[in-house]
């Protein structure tokens, strides 16, 4: 427990956001490594940093020794080894649907919209940025609204996600705002969405992750 | 516990498939609701099946008066509620691992292809068939290389993913070398991701949970 944690992240980078908050809210101290994913075609591709981590993609926590990949799978580490304040509610139930917010976002918005996968379209198939962009904010859209609808809906939804305090789905909300804003998309019919996002953003822990709090953004970001 | 757990499934759906597996390995009996992804426009577009899962996906697992959505959240709810077999191991190093390898496969590789994705190429971009198969197998082979590295290279896989029983690494990467498989993927360069599949494939549970054995399989599958 007492090991060195090393997080290598991009400051923009969702994935990378959300294991920040996740460090921030358990009060962990940790050594920033920024990655850059554009300079000199993506420093993420390099031979050094595919030694660390063979899929090329930000975050990957160090550990002491431990290499570990994967944002909801560190999450998920990080609350088993220091569970205060626990990242995950107290019953089965609730944690499925913890979980399962979690994983609308990291599995069905996210990795539709990655970085790799806007390179594949524009190299490979030429789509223009307006399609490109236009590709985003369907994805985005398409979550949000069954988000908003599984959030409204449903009687456990707190002043976070789930209950009263953020867990792994406010986590993974957040970045996932954020990046629907840089692209545009209107967050008129989210208002649930837009409440806990609110809630999230007046904690120290969410602010200190924040892009633009980042050592590596650019000086004009945010 | 013991109230009855309804999963509504598609018998080629790689998501439903985990879930499946997940089941059977617990020795859980199920009630299986076939929707059909591809009649009448798809099934899951139904407004009586978005009154049960707002996201319109399979799988969705009903346990009582309770829906969950979100494959790998089930798969750690079955966990939780029903501890032996474990589907995860002891530490909490180990669990992340399992966890890292398994969404690689959810997050990076299955929502990429699909069929919600394919269908949005078809026909928002008029992408032909043979590109949209390249683009399947692109993502495939890209997360294949970095899974089999990080198999292949690591002290603790064994005769599964990780140590001696599977665990939801397993539940993931046998339905994503069926859909391999099924686009034509080479699987040469994946000796240990083989090695792996043949071993889970003995097992009946993950017989029992293979596409071409469930009740909406047509006659001439598999």
């Amino acid at each position: 427990m007492n090991e060195p944690l090393r997080l290598y992240s991009y400051w923009r980078s969702s994935a990378a956001y959300r294991v920040r908050i996740g460090l921030h809210l358990k009060g962990l101290a940790f050594e920033n490594v920024p990655v850059h994913l554009l300079e000199g075609g993506g420093q993420q591709h390099s031979e050094a940093y595919r030694q660390l981590n063979p899929q090329g993609l930000v975050p990957l926590l160090v550990h002491g020794q431990r290499r570990m990949s994967q944002s909801l799978a560190i999450l998920e580490y990080l609350d088993e080894v220091w569970p205060e304040p626990p990242l995950l509610p107290a019953t089965a139930r609730e944690r499925q649907r913890v979980r399962a917010l979690a994983s609308l976002i990291a599995c069905d918005i996210h990795p539709l919209n990655n970085l790799r996968v806007l390179k594949y379209f524009e190299h490979d198939w030429n789509v223009p940025a307006p399609e490109r962009e236009d590709w985003i904010r369907h994805w985005i859209e398409t979550g949000f609204k069954a988000l908003e609808a599984m959030l409204a809906d449903h009687p456990s939804t707190g002043d976070f996600c789930e209950g009263e305090f953020p867990t792994l789905a406010d986590c993974c909300l957040v970045p996932q705002v954020y990046n629907a804003r840089r692209y545009g998309v209107d967050m008129t019919p989210y208002p649930t969405i837009r409440r806990i996002e609110a809630a999230c953003l007046a904690l120290p822990a969410f602010q200190a992750a924040s892009p633009e709090r980042q050592p590596d953004a650019p000086a004009n970001a945010g």
